[in-house]
């Protein structure tokens, strides 16, 4: 998404008329529409001249006229200006009555980063020969439907007629509850009453986060490479995102506080367990002295803990809202990676203001949740079948994880160099160089493999990277999905090898 | 919701130390939280001094003081302004680590008027003898849960695994066939291919259509009285409310071209069928000349067909998005007065541009509805038990406010007036002229009655009307719920009149 479509004027240049009453006409509109409002400013005559590859003099001709007319308002050295007082009335509907341009009517228009783009139309393609790392979503053949499906009619049965009216927008109490126990007992995350919420899934935690804390130009510092619909959420409210790099400890804490101090971000985001896109967990001595610069700089810290029970080895160092001073710590989570993802549930534990705050923001938004899936997934949790459930989780996704770092060991290229998560479901694989993976994408396709491309995952470029999820890949599937993938990246690479090579033979170039 | 809280700075008198290094502290303060960011302009000092109650001569000195320093800048005329050039990491971490005020990192704060705390309040003290005539939710004891329950089962025995996984951003595909052929049955609207996205709740098209076509300033005209959600979902996107007057035969229509003309909404909101709240219906011939309107000045048209399919007699007239001319018309749609509100399912028919942008919103914001519950909603009614469940609330609902209308008739005081709804599930009273309704609530909860008042609903004002809403009350209760209701408004309006007949007895004061 990016700015409001003020400037975003368009010519038909194939109606007929003349290219300065085109632009009359194009400006009259928008003002007639409220998308240019009296007291706005209009482009520079110079920069509209550019965009819409008119004569300056044509632009300027124009504003010119409407000053003369009293609809624009022009000021020396400041600019050309929506009368101030203009009434609007004399305006009237406008000449093209029946016309509906739609996209003049949005606040901002919609830039689709056509990796996902193309990513939807591979998909669309529905080839089932191919082996897709590619989408953090779990494996359909490990759900305890039927289990569930008797959770859910439990509670039907006992109580259905009040869950299938409002709720309470804080949730159900019944699951807030058992989601406190479970908190407690898995993440060590002890909360106080009205210290939780619950959401439809943590996109929207993350959204009602945006909408709580951001202002247009705020400053959010977020992991580098961090998930993507997270960026694309704070981006929606127009923060302006700074990156800090991830290595295998997690997000570099050291010299973090200088980043803090000189930028004054309004939020951090990270992710400390099983990192997407990388699957690095944050040390212990990192958690705290992030924790710390939360509460020294006042920041709110937004931990994402959306895939910490997902071990394969030791669980994980504890949350960042275990620790002394985590006062600044948003907790949000959620069971799509580890249960189901189609239950659109997720959660926020934090202090009392903030989840009052964005309870009243949730309300606003879509009232409340399904309490009636929220009482199934408690009634689930309490027949002992979560906890069954999260072994067997374990179990096979610790298979395939020990395949896939087996498989890239044995068949990628030299010189690519992979991450090695102890839980999750991603990594990360980096290239040597010069490689573009989103340029890819198609070849990986047409090989019967697919990934996700480095650069939604960045901030700046990330060309060189690639994301590998293996929640939704047969574990039988594994090592030939790499194969493929392996025989793309080499040929890539000597392609790229064969353009740095200078045509003569000589590494090094006549003078 | 309000504005930014950039001026609402707050002094802690008890706290050692002078008003003077407060204020510093607090002003220092904003810029280290990134709340106050450089080239952003402080308060006036006169309107700064009198928010904190201090001497304006203190609120300069700061100022001053903060120039010399180079951390603000004052320009002769214009202001003060955080210095645009400050390098920030010189205010270093501040003097109160641990101290974590939430409120100055919030964007927006939150106004919960007085009548919906109050409203919360008395319903949380759960007194069993209070009839209630407030919130407009659907009679559980009307539910077909049973039914449902079984076309849960149904749908995740047949395909539950893939339900319960993340589903398309539009809405689950089964769903959105049986959707596009009731909507054609029942409500005549007839959709071509991606013209309809499945939500969660009304609410969330609501909301999705501030965050697609609203920017601060912007003007949305509304029906006054309106239904406070969404009056409220405009306002926390910074609009400017308009509102134009209902009669009994809905929004008046007839004068809307100059305010249309005059105002330039970027968005007209209506319910024109069973308004809430005062569940009158607009006429046909007023249908057709605001789609008219729309469609000649260009203005996206929200329709919400909350309670279409209530009607206790004759079906309403055809929606606005079945007329001619109807590319503007934006149409929402829920089963939550219907059937269950507790599915938290909406849905938007409109042209393909607009449901493809609100869809990218919508994955921004929560990625996707419930699957499983579009799906078993879609089984529900193949099975032909969502036409048996209209005709048997249709009675039910119908016999109720045939019965509250007889009550209002004979026992509400004289001078009281009340819509005559021919479906939905609301009216709105309105009393003589001096009574504030929402004073009278708690009196009304004493006496055993409650109503939602009328401020809630209105943009100015609106003390003299009371909302009454029939779906939760027990058609043997509302007789009585009527007259204690009419107890309260005889005594209300018989202290008016006993404040304004002059203590002399003359209702001529003398000279």
């Amino acid at each position: 998404m990016t700015g409001p479509p003020l400037s975003q004027f368009t010519l038909d240049r194939e109606a007929p008329g003349s290219l300065k009453q085109k632009l009359r006409e194009e400006i009259l509109r928008r003002i007639r529409l409220g998308v240019l409002r009296p007291g706005e400013q209009l482009p520079p005559s110079r920069r509209l001249a550019e965009d819409l590859e008119v004569n300056r003099g044509t632009v300027s001709a124009v504003y010119d006229e409407l000053v003369t007319e009293g609809i624009l308002d022009s000021h020396v050295g400041r600019g050309t200006f929506v009368a101030r007082g203009l009434s609007l009335e004399v305006l009237g509907p406008g000449e093209s009555p029946g016309l509906f341009r739609w996209r003049d009517h949005f606040t901002a228009l919609d830039v689709h980063p056509r990796e996902r783009t193309l990513l939807a139309e591979i998909a669309a393609r529905g080839r089932e020969d191919v082996i897709s790392f590619a989408g953090l979503v779990p494996d359909e053949a490990l759900f305890p439907t039927e289990t569930f499906r008797q959770a859910l009619n439990t509670v039907l049965q006992e109580d259905g007629a009040s869950l299938l009216s409002y709720g309470p927008p804080d949730g159900h109490e019944p699951f807030l509850d058992f989601l406190a126990g479970y908190l407690a007992e898995t993440r060590g995350v002890r909360i106080g009453p009205n210290e939780l919420l619950a959401v439809n899934g943590s996109q929207q935690a993350l959204d009602l986060l945006g909408r709580a804390f951001l202002r247009p130009g705020d400053t959010v510092l977020v992991e580098e490479p961090s998930y993507y619909g997270a960026l694309e959420i704070w981006k929606s409210y127009g923060a302006r995102l700074v990156g800090v790099p991830v290595d295998a400890n997690g997000v570099v804490v050291e010299g973090m506080e200088a980043v803090i101090a000189r930028e004054r971000p309004k939020l951090m985001y990270v992710m400390p367990t099983f990192q997407n896109p990388t699957g690095t967990t944050l040390s212990a001595a990192r958690r705290e002295a992030l924790v710390r610069l939360a509460a020294r700089y006042e920041v709110p810290l937004v931990e994402d803990d959306f895939d910490g029970e997902l071990y394969y080895g030791d669980p994980p160092p504890p949350a960042l809202k275990t620790l002394p001073e985590s006062e600044p710590v948003i907790y949000i989570g959620t069971p799509s990676k580890m249960l189901f993802p189609g239950l659109r549930i997720g959660w926020v534990a934090a202090s009392e203001p903030v989840v009052r705050h964005l309870s009243r923001l949730k309300q606003v938004s879509d009232l409340s949740g399904s309490q009636l899936l929220q009482a199934a997934l408690a009634r689930f949790a309490a027949s002992g079948a979560l906890r069954e459930h999260s072994d067997r989780v374990r179990e096979a996704y610790g298979e395939r994880v020990r395949r896939l770092l087996r498989a890239l060991e044995r068949h990628l290229p030299r010189g690519v160099r992979y991450t090695r998560p102890r839980g999750g479901l991603s990594l990360l694989v980096t290239l040597p160089g010069g490689v573009d993976t989103s340029e890819l994408l198609e070849e990986a396709a047409a090989k019967g493999v697919l990934f996700t491309p480095g650069r939604l995952f960045f901030i700046n470029d990330g060309a060189d990277h690639l994301r590998l999820t293996f929640g939704n890949v047969r574990t039988e599937d594994v090592e030939e999905g790499v194969k493929r993938l392996a025989r793309v990246l080499r040929r890539a690479l000597g392609r790229k090898a064969a353009a740095t090579r200078p045509a003569n033979g000589y590494s090094i170039p006549p003078v």
